[in-house]
């Protein structure tokens, strides 16, 4: 029974604006259904941080109501955070066999996989709660298993495509289940949410197969041994290379954590059944000539502790690159990586390996839908109202102009923040009020401990470093005992500037000399007077800005 | 007359393995000839440098010897060094006009204007040297008034292309003069270097004239006002944006300092006839309806600085984006600017405006040869001996393996580090020993003062902030008589982590106990005893490692 007055809040916590920590909240009555739980890399301005995650007081404060949290897939912006979550509000995790069989080795690290519910499902799957139900339903992405979500409400189907691409010829035979989409369709989907990473891209994504087809090229003529670094979330590739490896009679060995950790999980689920007739130890490779090896690894992005990198620096326990060596870069860099990556290629060409990476060959697809994907799908669903999700504001923009073209009329379209209330009625959409949202930075074993501003002291001093001044003065009658002793780190090189530091020291001395003139006692003021001192004194000699941090001790 | 034993040195101190600093040195007997002095942007974990210069202590010590400094075109990465290098090597410089104009203002803000010999020469122009001549021979850029440079030597020609591509239709009419390259490869070119900046790019880089073509669509069905953003060194550029302005009967006002620097030169000179008819002050600009209205503007590498930034960020002291903008980002992300770049188009749409970027229409083309535009000029040449210049090494290799495919012999080819010393002689070319090079920082006013040891401390701040510990000791006796006292800053929120600064202030008093007990009174030991304990403490509680720097007073 649909009523007029009935409404269903969507209330986004990450993944709106940015490209990362994707958790989505759909709300009716006293249920909450909550929709993939990411990660977020941090930006380069956020110094020292490991991990952002969403700020999830709103799912705290409401956990009574939370039945449970749906993967799309196994991707870290969409999983990664879970474990964080578990911590306060513990609820059933649902997602299918490769998505959450990647989740359990993560859970297993925090301790937590005793204690958390994984109820795996497969396409079509229906899991039915008290007002809503929630259905997976295939798609194609660059890790298998991915799902899109319908949400069947007393309103209608809300459709949440995940990330995903078309792809008509998938590795594993999985087609995007584009026929359920239409039965949607026919049902009536109220709103569709929509993955806009590649929204700026015209045309169509090509078919993860033809990296396959590189491959067979690149092994057909490789003379020595092969490296590849890819995500090592990306099942299908590394299917692709063990089958190339396996057609040119080669055996194929693993470097990189992640990377052994996800062929593991993989083979033992059966997505992997190549893994178990080409792989060979990574201890026994010396048995093996270097043209009947291929060695799968990770560091793709340049990370710099990754296998690659070490291979590349000449810093990996096991594995050295030679002369003859053939290394593909099965990736494109994420934006921010590209010189990371770049001095990976220089290294490696340096060492007298063949590089191959995107600018030459066809070594990496995108794994998201292009222009003429999306209108395929908006053309399939058409929903009565759209929300652009997955991307920076840029992207959601030019998806909502997208639909427009499409038919879809503006004032039905909502381009959201995070922590909006987004309000659903049979009717309309509209934005009404908000929650807390933001993010959450995760530094260490700290949770939250390091805030804005930290990081603008850790920004401060990564840019001119810091001068401590360091004045004892005497209990009673408040006179310079000891100091003032300066002693800088990440200023300047002290031996070479050691004339500015002694005029450094006169300046403080001096407006030392100037307080005690005038009976000044007070340390904020003490303190301030030298701070200001050296701040102008240190300027004009250098331009540059040093933290300066005088402590003042009394005996 | 050329013997068999003469040989020439060619001695890169820039630009080799890496975009920018360029610089490169000729000698033959008591005579220097150098190609250009550029400097380079800092990378990433360069933290708080402003610029990168080469180190000049070669040039420095055989400064009898150079005869000048001879520049193939305008842009910092081949000029911007010439403040710091001409304050210890005072020799003539010689360049195009266009060229030397820019280099003026910069030489005026130095006060070296005075001091300095500029010498401007045209297309064809020859300085005539004691052993050596320098010919100046036309080429394309984007940047107006390139040159490539021809060493006449008693060995034969040494050909260097300066950045370069091929462009048949430039906007002034200026074809490279591609049939004085046949000319001197009719002489014996013996050496060639040549831009590697696009080698990995398949096919020829598109004429600057497209993206007039692309101003003039886009200008066509502009609505309001239009505001251009791109590099104020492409004059061919502004003066593309200024026709399509006059075309549809709009002024043109500029904003950004380097934009305002370079229209005004580029005026001066003759370069920019056009702006005479449509600029209009940035005062005036009131007196124009915005569809009568096109702001030229700095900032499409999305620096914050810089006047596109402060408009996307409501900053600009005049300019406000306003719904019906239209904004052009006429270039593209320089590797590593990305996420700068996107932040103000994003910043940009939720103003209102329309932003137009290169992912979406042709507003941008490199100034830099592609592959068939560098075949041509190998073709062309006709080298006996090549070194590729300008790249990173996977650029050089891939530029080496170009050349090989047309017919270059591999022991012709030199893939030289900036220092090598490169021989030359009639028959050979080797590497024989190097000379002083590297990088040297720039920071605020100091040259040279910031190094590793500074930078690996401004890394190490950056990332978990430091920890002061504040220690009195009694001169006598050793006793503590005041502390330990510990501040921090850019390790955690102080006033959420009390426990921990009391705890660590525990930790720091046991070592201080200890040193007591066993007598120990060597401040290098007790500052190490108290170091330690708190690192192994901080990092079991935290998983951080801020620097800690114990300091101790004796009163």
């Amino acid at each position: 029974m649909r009523k007029k007055r009935d409404k269903i809040k969507i209330i986004p916590l990450g993944g709106l604006n940015e490209v990362g920590k994707n958790l989505t909240l759909f709300e009716y009555k006293d249920e909450i259904v909550v929709i993939d739980c990411g990660i977020k890399f941090p930006d380069d301005d956020m110094f020292g941080i490991d991990l952002v995650i969403p700020d999830i007081s709103y799912l705290v404060k409401n956990k009574e109501k939370v039945k449970g949290i749906f993967l799309t897939h196994g991707h870290e912006d969409h999983i990664g955070a879970i474990s964080f979550v578990l911590k306060e509000v513990n609820v059933p995790i649902y997602g299918t066999k490769l998505t959450l069989g990647i989740l359990e080795s993560k859970l297993k690290e925090h301790g937590l996989l005793s204690t958390t519910e994984l109820k795996t499902v497969k396409s079509r799957d229906i899991i039915e709660l008290e007002h809503m139900s929630v259905e997976f339903i295939r798609t194609c992405h660059s890790i298998a298993d991915a799902s899109a979500i319908a949400i069947h409400t007393p309103l209608g189907v809300i459709l949440h495509t995940g990330d995903f691409k078309i792809d008509y010829t998938p590795i594993d035979g999985e087609l995007a289940d584009l026929g359920r989409f239409v039965e949607l369709s026919q049902k009536g989907v109220i709103v569709l949410m929509a993955d806009s990473t590649n929204v700026e891209r015209p045309g169509y994504t090509m078919s993860e197969s033809i990296v396959g087809e590189t491959f067979e090229r690149l092994f057909a003529k490789a003379q020595g041994r092969i490296i590849v670094a890819t995500f090592a979330s990306n099942v299908h590739r590394v299917r692709q290379i063990m089958q190339a490896a396996d057609k040119y009679d080669r055996k194929v060995t693993v470097s990189g954590r992640s990377m052994e950790n996800i062929v593991r999980v993989a083979t033992e689920l059966g997505y992997l059944e190549i893994a178990k007739k080409v792989m060979v130890s990574l201890d026994d490779i010396k048995k093996y000539p270097n043209d009947k090896m291929v060695v799968l690894t990770t560091g793709s992005q340049g990370e710099p502790m990754a296998a690659l990198s070490r291979m590349a620096m000449s810093d990996h326990r096991k594995l050295f690159i030679e002369k003859g060596d053939t290394v593909i870069i099965s990736a494109t860099p994420i934006p921010g990586n590209e010189k990371l990556v770049s001095r990976v290629i220089n290294q490696l060409f340096k060492k007298g390996a063949e590089v191959i990476y995107e600018a030459l060959e066809d070594v990496h697809v995108s794994g998201h839908a292009k222009q003429e994907e999306l209108k395929l799908i908006h053309t399939l669903v058409r929903p009565k109202f759209f929300i652009p999700v997955h991307g920076e504001y840029r992207m959601l923009k030019q998806h909502a102009d997208l639909s427009m073209k499409l038919g879809m009329p503006e004032k039905n379209i909502i381009l959201a923040n995070n922590g909006d209330v987004i309000e659903v009625t049979q009717e309309t959409i509209r934005k009404n009020g908000y929650v807390p949202s933001g993010q959450v930075f995760v530094d260490g074993l700290g949770v939250g401990d390091v805030g804005n501003i930290v990081l603008r002291d850790r920004k401060h001093l990564s840019q001119d470093g810091i001068l401590t001044v360091v004045v004892t003065l005497e209990k009673d009658t408040g006179r310079v005992i000891a100091g003032p002793d300066i002693i800088s780190r990440g200023f300047v090189y002290v031996r070479e500037s050691e004339v500015l530091m002694d005029e450094a020291k006169r300046v403080a001395r001096e407006a030392l000399v100037y307080c005690e003139e005038k009976n000044i006692t007070e340390w904020v003021v003490i303190k301030s007077k030298v701070k200001e001192a050296l701040r102008v004194f240190l300027f004009e000699q250098t331009m540059r800005k040093p933290m300066i941090l005088p402590i003042i001790v009394e005996v």
